[in-house]
């Protein structure tokens, strides 16, 4: 059994300092072919250009909001697509206050593009869909942070049924049927009989899901929006010695994380978006393990399969 | 003898595209303990953290034009440094048109920094001086280009001579004293005998001098203004095979560079700002090297002497 790929690309996830080796906040979603960027810190393309991904698959890049190590990747990104040659649109969703960076990125560099970015303003004050295709809905999550901020859920869209092999061979059915048997099309012999299509496929992959939330406060609620979903991706900005700092900088403690994803049910916690404070990453680990204990750190380069 | 340093780092020495794993064009000059960055390409503010220099020592950037693959790493750069306390003033020098590009950065997420940053025009031009200190006179170079383009020449002040120790002792001369020596003081023993300070002191060092050419098409002309300087650095996008290509670009080639620093008589090349076409960067030294033979290439976390 191939299922179509759900494939969290990890390409940065430290906090605004570059201190601890990590690079800003840079996610991709590979979902069924097509590409999707979450945040875009500095380091963005390069990072792309190491993992080897082809630009002309991201058509959508979700911006959290508007701190420099969420977005200051996106102007060396959009040059560099321009200057590939890219010609189809890339849509972009942000909190409004990154327009005018994002306008004044446009306007100053990208005048010979031979694309276009077009910016869709993201309701950062309630849960809402903000993107909807053949593969997915995007939606976004009120985050709690100095400022206008939106985490994303990724739904995948119910996927098609398995067809049987061994039953296209038994009904000697031609392969140019199986998409229709795999809508919901029966299938007729030659002697007129029916069988149904329940009876030539095995049942769907449940839809996959992910949620991204960075950068927010410990907001309990959260875990109602991502209930249930395969992975979530929660900063844990500090460990609990510093809970204090974290309230007053509006970001979450390992332990925070954990009590989002354990109250979610979720299946797996990420965390990431590393303070510079964090010495011991594998006490960060050990903290969020305590209360959640499927949690794992994220780093460089990693490849997360979402199931 | 100990010189004071005057001592190039190699942040970045790719192109636009970050496909062949350069990083954009980024250099910072350690110069008698003060920090010169030339241009700032996205990831300026990662490699800075690398090579560990401390960000305080830094209060000049020099732009050679707005090109991203030259100034990306301005916002996150600046960021960082407000971030991290800097209360001392930074000095930003550019061509006019990178003036909206740095307003838009510092009107949206610099706000609650506690230094300032000054925009100063640069003259493209012509030959003329953009900054002076204690230790150093910063000239423009005219560079032709796509756009306002300027190279820059570092030119260090004249040093003190060295004082000779063996003659302090003999004449049992206060180390107090070393520095009106040095100055150009003579010394009166007891006995009223006046010693020249030229017997006190051995000759001073030459002053050193440093040229950043990049982006630049091939100008027989830059020689007179890098005319004899100890290090010069000249962009060297393309090799001979893609001569026709760097001039519609406004870029050079590898034996371009070799021909201004052969005319200019500099002591050392160095070239960089490699495209991703030039697959073999040894073949793209032996083609400087054979018209001017102390070419070196340039490469990310380099450290270069200046002498």
């Amino acid at each position: 059994m191939t299922m179509e790929p759900f494939r969290l690309h990890i390409l940065g996830c430290g906090s605004a300092k570059p201190s601890n080796g990590h690079l800003p906040s840079c996610q991709v979603l590979d979902l069924r072919g097509k590409l999707y960027m979450i945040d875009c810190g500095e380091g963005a393309q390069m990072q792309w250009s190491r993992v080897g991904l082809g630009m002309t698959r991201l058509g959508h890049i979700f911006i959290s909001h508007s701190h420099g190590d969420h977005c200051f990747g996106l102007p060396g990104l959009i040059s560099t697509m321009g200057l590939l040659g890219r010609t189809a649109d890339l849509h972009l969703h942000a909190p409004a206050d990154l327009r005018p960076f994002v306008e004044c990125v446009l306007e100053g560099f990208c005048k010979e593009m031979d694309y276009k970015v077009y910016f869709h303003e993201v309701d950062t004050r309630q849960y809402s869909l903000v993107h909807e295709d053949r593969s997915v809905e995007v939606w976004s999550l009120p985050l709690r942070h100095r400022m206008p901020c939106a985490g994303y859920l990724f739904r995948e869209k119910p996927l098609l049924p398995h067809i049987r092999p061994e039953m296209l061979e038994a009904y000697h059915i031609p392969v140019s049927q199986v998409n229709n048997i795999k809508a919901g099309q029966d299938w007729v012999t030659e002697e007129g009989e029916v069988i149904p299509h329940e009876r030539l496929t095995r049942p769907a992959d449940p839809p996959r899901s992910y949620a991204y939330c960075s950068d927010t406060l410990y907001r309990p609620q959260l875990a109602e929006w991502v209930q249930g979903v395969d992975v979530l991706f929660h900063e844990a900005t500090f460990g609990e010695e510093y809970l204090r700092r974290a309230q007053q900088t509006g970001h979450s403690t390992a332990r925070q994380a954990a009590l989002v994803a354990d109250a979610a049910h979720v299946k797996r916690l990420l965390v990431g978006h590393y303070s510079g404070r964090v010495k011991d990453e594998e006490a960060h680990l050990a903290e969020a393990r305590a209360v959640f204990p499927e949690t794992y750190l994220t780093r460089e380069g990693q490849v997360w399969e979402v199931k």
